[in-house]
């Protein structure tokens, strides 16, 4: 099993990566190498030059069918090492108070706006406006309200909106996906999703309210969610959560710490999630059906998802996500591709509706009502 | 790691659990046989000659330190066949109507109560009232003040009560026990136990609320609880539950099919649990602190208990879990031995009165404040 692994890694990511475009469509994976892509490369810009936003950009350097070309920062010597390290021209980069003179530049296809989740929506915003395609990291904004803005804003500027739910891109997980619709697993009757970390240095902004939105729930928290979502096939009509908070002084008011949540499908299937800043050796989805199971660990890190079911391991190739991520939007923006789990913007306003129930939940504890 | 185990499994279930008497005390395992049972026998009625009870029986086979002895049934058929089966005299058969006078009969020192959950509170009581040990199967009773009522009577009498607590007897629990309680995990946070089965005939008394007092909860469910107390080595302060019914058919009024609950503890760790009659592939353990963690899967099944930490493979010898049990429970009631994980009555009060808040937070949907 392993052989074939190997092969493909040593055939180098260009290769493998071109090998994955036809995955997600779940075509017959051809034995011969396929054809370079012919189609129009995804020119993009990346706006917040931070750690993610470093590690798109190397995942970009094996993609074929999108291209870094840009970026946006606030910070000069930043743009300066960028172009450089990148082979970035001058006239595409900007910083915050010009990027809407991007509107112009006809060089670049979309932004991909990596930056603390608070600006996400004044700045997904913007883009639009400026008649880019915008490409959103997770969570797409802080809340329900400020997600159909965007999706609004990006409709009226006839602009794609995507979020980056590198996951929904990934060959094992969408082999589970594959063998839920085929019915491998019976009835799907309980997801559990553990999602959580110890996390670092308490200065960073993601523990701080008033750009993180929230604490882990915001950042980790929402895979459990979107991980429900999408291995079991539903959409939750009801959620509960308890939090549980055992540092304030890292975690301040509006930061969580810890949440546990839980939700109920129409099918009567419940899903049992935690997500946590607190908490290690997470990184655990479980699907259980009257007829098999799944089980991924590690299940939404950067690194090689593993995972088996009741037919064995999961020998799907290990890819970079991100780097399959770029290309398939490429062909989602201009071949109006629909992948097997969506990354537009209803499909990240679905998980902020949920974010905000469960902060509903966690403030009256009570169970809420979600609309379907 | 294999030769050992193979090597134990070879030696034959009589010589294995000589072996293992020390284990729950933690002395160092000697590398020679030890000598031959010196101390008293436990002299053993089985009460109740179902599925669990047979079970039990053909366990103690290869008990040293444990015998049965007699029975006590309302099938006179049944009765006949264990008396040739296992070797007893008439004299220490009894059924429902007479078995109080076992107050009159030396050759039984105690009576195991292996009747459906709603009997074992007269039943014990009744043993207890007849001078003998009373060991009794999980759940003690249907709810807490059941439970301090058979302490109480027990105390009263003067005699023990034990509850049938088998995983507190098995080695690899008790290595991770033995872990945590030596810091190996550092500050234990999180525990997870998921505890189910898809349920056959539905006119088993496990589905008839008069005779289990329940559902699901009643019968794994418990597993939960009682493997967060002993894995945490905490006792909770709150908890939260959410049921969920699909099969209002085969899971009527008062017989829970799904219940989610989540415990929190004095040290801020948190449990999430899962107890279901409808879901498979579940029996999972998962203990995270902040060095290491323990996996357990199976955590709770009769079969061989698998599981690792951050170290390894857990290789702790396989048991015969009902041999260990009362091999044990002999050492405990004759030579107040104290194991690590007590098995009296208190322990099983304790966990009654966690399900007697869990049904009462999934009745009123709110969080429900333990006593500590």
């Amino acid at each position: 099993m392993n052989t074939r692994r190997d092969f493909l890694q040593k055939m180098g990511a260009s290769v493998l990566m071109l090998k994955l475009g036809s995955i997600s469509a779940f075509a017959n994976v051809p034995d011969q190498i396929e054809q370079p892509y012919q189609g129009r490369v995804l020119r993009v810009a990346i706006m917040g030059l931070g750690g993610y936003g470093t590690r798109v950009a190397e995942a970009m350097k094996a993609c074929t069918k999108a291209k870094l070309v840009g970026v946006i920062s606030g910070t000069p010597s930043k743009i300066k090492e960028w172009q450089t390290k990148y082979n970035l021209p001058e006239k595409n980069c900007y910083h915050y108070d010009n990027f809407d003179e991007v509107k112009n530049n006809p060089d670049i296809d979309a932004i991909y706006v990596i930056t603390p989740n608070a600006l996400h929506h004044s700045q997904v915003i913007r883009v639009a406006k400026a008649g880019k395609h915008a490409i959103c990291e997770k969570p797409m904004a802080l809340n329900a309200k400020e997600g159909q803005e965007m999706v609004d804003a990006c409709k009226k500027a006839n602009v794609k909106l995507l979020v980056g739910y590198r996951m929904h891109f990934e060959p094992r997980t969408l082999e589970v996906i594959r063998m839920r619709n085929a019915g491998e697993f019976g009835k799907v009757m309980f997801f559990q999703g553990q999602c959580g970390f110890k996390i670092g240095d308490p200065l960073q902004w993601r523990l701080n309210k008033a750009l993180a939105g929230g604490g882990s729930m915001m950042d980790i928290g929402i895979y459990a969610i979107n991980g429900a979502r999408y291995m079991l096939g539903e959409e939750p009509v009801w959620v509960t959560a308890q939090e549980t908070k055992t540092d304030p002084v890292k975690f301040k008011e509006g930061v969580d710490e810890t949440i546990q949540f839980q939700l109920g499908f129409p099918s009567g299937a419940v899903a049992s999630c935690l997500s946590s800043y607190n908490i290690n050796h997470l990184d655990r989805f479980f699907l259980s059906g009257d007829k098999g199971f799944a089980e991924m660990q590690p299940s939404t890190g950067y690194g090689p998802i593993k995972g088996r079911t009741h037919k064995g391991e999961l020998t799907q190739p290990v890819t970079t996500h991100q780097t399959v991520q770029m290309d398939e939007m490429a062909t989602i923006i201009f071949e109006d591709k629909k992948p097997v789990v969506p990354v537009n913007g209803e499909e990240g306003l679905k998980d902020l509706k949920i974010i905000d129930a469960i902060y509903e939940a966690v403030r009256t504890g009570k169970k809420i009502k979600l609309m379907a």
